[in-house]
């Protein structure tokens, strides 16, 4: 059991999912946390990891969302870059092939993409537009015969320095609907751009990408993606990975600042010992403890089918603004040796501001919400 | 379904549990809604009413710790003070006999408490030891053949100015031990003196108790309550008890600020509009909804015997505080008319105060859970 | 020097102020202080005490800024309520017709508003415009000749139950301008009922106003208020007021914490010795006195004529946040004590919800300062 | 005048002050800010700067706590890296050999350090005592005839890698007092090794240090420091110089999310425009004026001399919580842009949590306050 798990919520895992959780933890014991801080410092990616993710065996593997929330949970409290390079991929690339793709386009690219033989990408998010992604898509698409003709430009866009598959959205021009379509990443046309100077989950190869004139045959089209609605049930999916993923940072904090406080002595004592300091982890504790009951409610939700949008911003919102007080209170138990990335809790504290920000920030996630209890809508 | 339950946590409950939260909240709509702001503003107790709760056929009737939990929760959303009074009937007082009695006053009590032909009350706080309840506990009791003699003082003891029964905590001056004693309400020697101008939770009727040379045969003596940890463990459940109610107040307070923010117009449209607006509403929604997941999961615990005091000590006071916020937001959102009862929700952020601070403050359920989880103890 | 003033900011006083404010705070200890809870919680006004207030000889008397705002922050030392009566009365009433009046209308009512002679009110925020109070205002104004004829209807007027001049802000039918009207108590045609069960500021005697037909003569109309603009003047500097009175309730609520922590033992020792106790008391010392520091810098601009709009609502805005927080960690400190009259926090904790939305809600107070600063309106 | 300085603080300064404050702002504004991100990046220290701090010839020079006050703000503001190399050379070094130093030391030393031909550096803290520094200090001095032989070892030592004159701090075996001693950079037996790994302040050089049998003769020992209350005193200065940094950091994170927002559309419109933007930059707004209005006092304070330990440990404690929130609120603001360094904001984000940790963390500046103002201690 994990230390701040005081409620035992992983209890809640069948005896076929709690061995699957066993597997993935001690494979990221094992292989991520060690080199989690080098690669992050030098801001690489560890690509001799990628077969390794592929023996676990788990990518599109499991409908219990529970299991695959859990399964989020892990691999953030291990490194938060490698959950998101897991998440672009098997959650937003893979979940897109899932949701909007034809049979045949399932069972074309999904089978190679759980064996990691093709990496994924997901290319919504433009220069221009990060919240108003929807009416502020100016990517076009034009119809030529059976290709399409792609233009535009993406940014923040994970894994695209090396992804095989990227899931490009565009306007099509005809019809001023927003469609997906699979781009090959050596495609002529298709340029990457790897994102320098970042702050956050450096380890996460983001890439600023341009398409001129990139052509996509009608067959990688994604055959069920017609508006952005269905874009959007994608995205709906995957912001509840976020909300897990945040309460993976959060329990890695408190495991971080537990040891450290007991550990720790100051004044002759463990500063576990400190009123002060004992502040801090319940603070903590109570903030992890909310957010997995309500990320595990929302997995029923998921699984019963009656899982909307505004559920899933919710969780998104909240369990990343929870996740944000906890990564500071860590780090301020640490003090001084907070700042260095040693002591780990420096790497989780970074890595929370790009979690609390990508998927749809506070603020948008907040009017998400708004408009369905109140029917009314704020974003303008 | 509440409004404020949106991730329909209330599906959680089987059919049975259903029915008999509809029963209670029908009649929590009909009949304590309508007079508690009355009730509340005079400082007095609707007497009236003890036969209508005893109608209900709830007290001491479920083992489901979600379904007693759930009650609680309803029982605050109409009125803190209401469910204070039910809570400390059927919870402390009814509880400490079923935890702490033998089979024989199990028996003799329970049932008229169950009809509440008899009304409890539970007296351990004490006015120079509220936070430091256990070593710091003062009303003696002596033993004297088959009976024994009880004096001291109590504070803050609810439902005290009219409850028939009343179970003191006394420390045995043979052993230093402390015990538990029903006394009745007409006992010579015992005194109870309402406590006048409080500004929360109005319509309890919280007593200052004296005990001069009060004589409870040994019979009334709860058998299996031999030291402060038989008295700890009944805390234990009632906490528990005071999450639910502060979720039951933010679930009050949210359908208070929505509905208001849906009528009310400035600017020429329903303040639910503004994005201000929507941010306050938003904050509500994700406390309600952590609260509640971990009040969940807390009530599996308990049902499955794995329930420690540090749980209960994190959910009270993690659901306090975020209660506090909600019940803040709440009153901001309805500004001017958020101070006149008439509105509700003035009563609602008075009362949230009181279950901040009863059974047991922030402070020392910090210390608690902190004790449990770092190994070290810090009350002083 | 009060107990809160850890950086002695009164020191900035002169000699002569100084002695202004010891002669007040000394007036409010012997006068005001024994009977604020009584009157609080009786919802009845001392009129006793207006004739004390005269013979303060404060009201009007200086053009300090500085002294100004420490009187207020005295008074609400005191109570909130009385600071509020004054407030209405030497504040928005004398304010109206110092900054709107002709010469001739200060000379014929400042003198004898100055000696409490005539108590003064001010009418502007309507039941259906709290927040939106320019356009949203619908009292008419109607000339017949050398008389206007006033018509509408107002919401939460402070004093009005018995003040003899009351100002009234109406909208001229004939040029849609807002204009102000000294409109007397015992007019014909107006009518102000007592707002009941209010659950702060309860000795502030609130009405709701109608107003029929009720006829004003020419000479009676503030004869320098043109517009909407003119009324916003007098709220700028009434404002600065609001928050100089929400330090004062911070510094009561901290001495009454800190007392209580000094003299209130809990496992064998002060309170104030506990980790967790002292974290309170300072948290109430830094928003205490950065707030001063915000104040004490206002008053030198309006001294200046430098101040602004976006300097008032900024200031209002941000103490009377910071009043809350200070508030609720003193009430929190006091534990369930927080919750009864006599330990004066209870009274103080209520009353800061009142200060927190009148002369503007912080949602209104923040756009005010956001255009100014950002030059985008966003009030809708 | 500054964006964040909505109330016009500057205009406290003197003609001449402000002149000075132009200097070094041009100064930062042209040479420093250009390089700051590209030497955080790559954790170096601009050493070519250094001149070009000596030519600015502030070191020492000003007796006015407003001015030095604000220069360090100024410096915050530009890069908090470079900040801090001044002030642990100007602040901490000189303060030490100005205030504990023989005339005769302070004539050979100070004037060379004021024109930067000696950089000088503070060695107090160690490995194992970072808030207990006092009686955890573990250093020895041990007196050889002439000669003092230091033993120990130091950690987080800014400018240590490449200072010249490092005052240390150490006990005496003697009298077990704490003396402090000017060692030589390249003495014997002085080891200083980078601290490799920051994601704060990466620009400073802080460096682990190890003392083995430095001889230090006795003419280098601080003729005025003979326990450690003079070291206190030190620290009682710097601790303001950290609380202006502070307010130089919020003023820096304020104008780049300002300028964010005035110019980053959504939605067709700046989100300048948006409530909910408003709202961020207002909160910070406050918190800037709150703790430059502190900081004011406080440089008063000291002027007149009348500032204690409780002074400056506020607010060091309380503008650092505050910039804390407001680096955060301005990352926000700026979303994904957030968390690449060349929209500067990721630098004052993580620079914030190293001086929040610095000079004492809020913890311990909690306790010195609180121990002031209870007369109770809680350090243990």
């Amino acid at each position: 059991m994990l230390a701040g798990d005081l409620y035992a919520f992983q209890d809640l895992l069948s005896a076929d999912e709690a061995a699957v959780v066993r597997r993935v933890r001690d494979f990221l014991d094992a292989e991520v946390v060690p080199i989690a801080n080098d690669h992050w410092q030098r801001a690489e990616f560890p690509h001799h990891l990628i077969k390794r993710y592929a023996d676990l065996d788990i990518a599109g593997r499991s409908s219990s969302s529970l299991l695959n929330g859990w399964l989020a949970l892990e691999m953030a409290r291990a490194d938060a870059s490698m959950a998101t390079f897991y998440g672009v991929h098997a959650g937003l690339a893979m979940g897109s092939i899932r949701m909007c793709g034809s049979a045949d386009q399932q069972a074309r690219w999904l089978p190679e993409m759980a064996a990691f033989d093709k990496v994924g990408a997901f290319a919504l998010t433009e220069p221009t537009g990060g919240s108003d992604v929807a009416a502020g898509l100016r990517t076009t698409a034009r119809r030529e015969g059976d290709e399409w003709v792609l233009d535009g430009s993406k940014r923040w866009i994970g894994n695209a320095t090396f992804a095989d598959l990227v899931v490009v959205w565009a306007r099509d021009v005809a019809d001023d609907q927003v469609k997906g379509f699979v781009v090959r990443g050596d495609a002529p046309g298709f340029a990457a751009t790897k994102i320098e100077n970042k702050i956050a989950l450096r380890t996460v190869q983001n890439a600023d990408i341009t398409l001129t004139g990139v052509r996509v045959p009608e067959a990688d089209r994604l055959q069920n993606a017609n508006s952005f609605k269905d874009t959007a049930k994608v995205l709906r999916q995957t912001r509840s990975g976020v909300a897990w993923e945040a309460v993976g940072v959060m329990l890695a904090a408190y495991e971080i600042a537990l040891n450290y406080a007991k550990e720790r002595e100051q004044f002759g004592r463990p500063i576990a010992k400190f009123q002060l300091v004992q502040d801090l982890l319940v603070r903590m504790l109570g903030n992890v403890t909310g957010s997995l009951g309500l990320c595990v409610r929302l997995a029923q939700l998921q699984d019963e089918g009656k899982y909307r949008d505004e559920h899933s911003a919710l969780a998104k919102a909240y369990c990343t603004t929870r996740m944000r007080e906890v990564a500071g209170w860590a780090r301020e138990l640490l003090a001084g040796n907070g700042i260095v990335l040693d002591y780990d809790i420096g790497r989780f504290v970074a890595d929370a501001e790009a979690l609390y920000s990508y998927e749809g920030t506070r603020e948008i996630n907040t009017l998400i919400v708004g408009r369905a209890v109140t029917g009314e809508s704020a974003f303008v």
